[in-house]
C-alpha cells in the first residue's frame, strides 16, 4: 500500500492503510429530497461507504442540507463551475466536495472555499476528468495522462497554499490505460490519498471489465484508497461492483471463495457443474474460507494447498474431501455440495480457534 | 509493451510486441481423438489462438498426434511428471510443450529434452505453479512470489545450458496479488516472453474478475504475451473472457465501444436504458467506434470529446447527437438507437477516408 495521508470524511478515513472505501453517486435530482434519500439509504444498505450527490443548482441546497442532516453515510457535494453552491454545501453539512479544475478556476473563488473548508474541517477532492481539462494544460501537455496530473497537483497547490490540506485527487479518463497511467504517476508525486476510477465506462459486462483491469491493476500495486466503479446503470450496481472489486484482488475477505482447477484432459468428475452448484449454496455465507474443486489427484492436493477445504477427483464417481490438508473422507460427486456446506462452520471454529 | 524475445509457436509469434495471444486447453480425454478435435475446433472458431491438450499417458499419443496434424491452431502439450511425454509429443508434432519444474526435475531428463526441442525448433514453456513448486525452493523462499521466480529461472537457466532458447515461461497462483507480483518480479528479471494467467481462480463473474484484475494491471504495465482465463467453466468461456480482457485494456479494437456517463441527479433523460439498448444492437459489430451516452450538456460535450458520436442530454425529451464533435441532429430519446446504427457505417468510412 502507498503510504498516503489520512483524511476524514465524516466518520469514514481513507488513506494511511485504512480500507478501500466504496463510493457510488445518487441519480435522482438532488432537490427531490424523498427519492434522493431513498436512494442514499439503498447505497449504504448495499454497502456504500460515502455517497457523492450533485448540488448543481440553489434550489437543491434545501434538500442537500436535509440530506446530510439524514443519511446514514457521509454525503459528498459534487459541483461544477458554481463556487458559490461549493460553499453553499459545506456549510449545508457536506462531508467533503468535489471540484473540478476544469470548471472551478477562479483563484478569489478557490481561496474562498478553501478558507472556508479549513475552517469547517471538510475536506476537497479534486476531480480531474480528461474530458473537462483547462484549456492551459490541454495546450502544454495534450490529453494526456500527464496533463490530468499536473492540472491536479496545480490546484492542490493553489489550495495547500489557503491553507487546506484536506485534499483528495482523483484523474478519471474513459481510456482505463490513460487513467492507471495518471494514478501510477500521481501516487510518485505526492501523498494524497487517491480516488480511483475510470470514468465513462458504459454499462454491462465491458464497463465492469474496463474500471477491473485498471482499479484492480492499481490496487494491486497499492494505489487507491477510495474508490468508484462508474457505470452506466442503478448505482446500486457500481456499489456491488466496487465490493466485488475488493474482494478480488484480496482486500476484502468477506465471502467463501470458491477456487476451482479450470479443467483439462485428466478430470475426472463434473467439477464445473459441482463447483457451479457450490457457489450457488455458499453465495450468502459470510466466512472468510477457501474451498477448492479440483479435477484429478494429479495437481489437485499439491495446488489445493492453500485451500481449506478441497475435493479432489480420485475416478469418475469418488472424490476425497480434505478439511485443512488432512483427507477426511471420500464421497460420491453427488454429495459434496451438501458435505462441504456441512463442513464449513466446525471448519470455520477450527481456523479460529489455531489462530486465536 | 517490456521488450520480450520472440518465440515461434507454430505459426503464431508471442513476444516482442506482437499480439497477445489468447490461449485455453480442451478438457475432453486426449485419448478421444473425435472429442478433443471438435473441441479444438470449437475454441478456435471462439478465438483461441493456440490450443493445449494434455498428453497424461502414453495411450493418448495416437491421438495427440492425429490433433497436431489435423488442429486448425498449434496445439501445446502439457505434460506432468514425465518427460518420455514430452518427449513423445514433440515428435508427436506438439508446437510446444509446457512443463512443470515442481514435478519435472531430474536433469538428465531435462538435457535430453531440451535437446529434442532444440533440434525440432519446439519451445518449453517452463509452467511454475505455486501450488507444486518444488521442495527445494519452497524450503528456502516459502510459497511466495519469489519462490515461483526462483523456480522458473533456475529452469531457464538448466535449458539454456542445454541450448535451448525458446522459452517462455508463467508463474501462477491462485492468489491474483501474489501471480502480480511474481510477473512483475520476472518481468524485471528476464526477457522470455510471458505467458499470464491466474490459476484455479474458479467459476462465474468472481474467477473473472480475479483474472481481470490481475492481469489487466499486468497487461496495463506491458506485462503479458500472451494469457489464459483460468475458469472452472466450458473452456470456450475461457477464449471469450480472454478477448474480452485484452478489448478491456485497449489491445483489441474490434467492437463498438459503447461509453456512458454514470449518471447522475443532472441527468435528463434514459440514459441507462438507452445505453443498455445500443450495447444490445451493436453487439456483433466489429467497426472500432466509440459512442458515447452522456446525461447532461454540462459534462456531457466536453467528456464525450474523443467519442465518434456522441449522444447528449438536453432536456427529458430531447437529446442532440454529435457526430466527430459535430452537432448533426436533435431527437427524441427514444430515436436515438436507430439513428446511432444508421449512423455507423457512414461515420466508420468517414473516419478511414481521415486516416487514411
Amino acid at each position: 500500500m502507498q503510504n498516503t495521508r489520512q483524511m476524514k470524511i465524516g466518520n469514514i478515513v481513507i488513506g494511511g492503510g485504512a480500507p478501500v472505501a466504496v463510493q457510488s453517486m445518487t441519480n435522482t435530482p438532488t432537490a427531490d429530497y424523498d427519492a434522493t434519500y431513498r436512494q442514499v439509504c439503498a447505497l449504504a444498505q448495499a454497502g456504500c461507504d460515502i455517497v457523492r450527490v450533485t448540488l448543481n443548482h440553489e434550489g437543491a441546497v434545501e434538500s442537500f442540507a436535509k440530506l446530510c442532516a439524514t443519511s446514514p453515510v457521509p454525503i459528498v457535494a459534487d459541483i461544477h463551475y458554481n463556487a458559490r453552491l461549493a460553499m453553499a454545501a459545506v456549510e449545508a453539512g457536506a462531508s467533503k466536495v468535489r471540484i473540478n479544475p476544469g470548471n472551478i478556476s477562479r483563484v478569489a473563488d478557490l481561496k474562498e472555499l478553501a478558507k472556508l473548508c479549513a475552517k469547517c474541517g471538510v475536506g476537497i477532492r479534486i476531480g480531474v476528468n480528461m474530458g473537462s481539462l483547462e484549456r492551459a494544460v490541454v495546450e502544454e501537455y495534450g490529453r494526456t495522462a500527464r496533463a490530468m496530473v499536473v492540472s491536479a497537483l496545480d490546484q492542490a497547490a493553489l489550495l495547500e497554499g489557503f491553507g487546506l490540506h484536506d485534499i483528495c485527487i482523483s484523474v478519471k479518463s474513459s481510456d482505463p490505460k490513460e487513467t492507471f497511467d495518471a494514478y501510477r504517476m500521481l501516487a510518485e508525486s505526492c501523498d494524497y490519498p487517491l480516488h480511483i476510477g475510470v470514468t465513462e465506462a458504459g454499462g454491462g459486462e465491458r464497463a465492469i471489465y474496463k474500471s477491473f483491469d485498471c482499479l484492480g491493476g492499481l490496487l494491486h500495486l497499492g494505489i487507491g484508497d477510495t474508490l468508484r466503479v462508474s457505470l452506466s446503470d442503478d448505482p446500486v450496481e457500481e456499489v456491488r461492483a466496487g465490493i466485488e472489486l475488493l474482494r478480488a484482488v484480496g482486500l476484502r475477505r468477506d465471502y467463501v471463495d470458491v477456487m476451482g482447477c479450470p479443467t483439462c484432459g485428466r478430470t475426472t468428475y463434473d467439477v464445473v457443474g459441482i463447483s457451479a452448484a457450490l457457489r450457488e449454496a455458499v453465495a450468502s455465507n459470510k466466512s472468510s474460507l477457501k474451498v477448492a474443486v479440483m479435477g484429478c489427484v494429479v495437481n489437485g492436493l499439491g495446488e489445493a494447498g492453500d485451500a481449506d477445504i478441497a475435493v479432489v477427483g480420485l475416478t469418475r464417481d469418488k472424490v476425497d474431501i480434505y478439511v485443512l490438508g488432512e483427507r477426511r473422507m471420500t464421497l460420491s460427486p453427488d454429495e459434496v455440495v451438501e458435505a462441504v456446506c456441512g463442513l464449513i462452520p466446525t471448519v470455520e471454529k477450527q481456523k479460529e480457534a489455531r489462530n486465536g
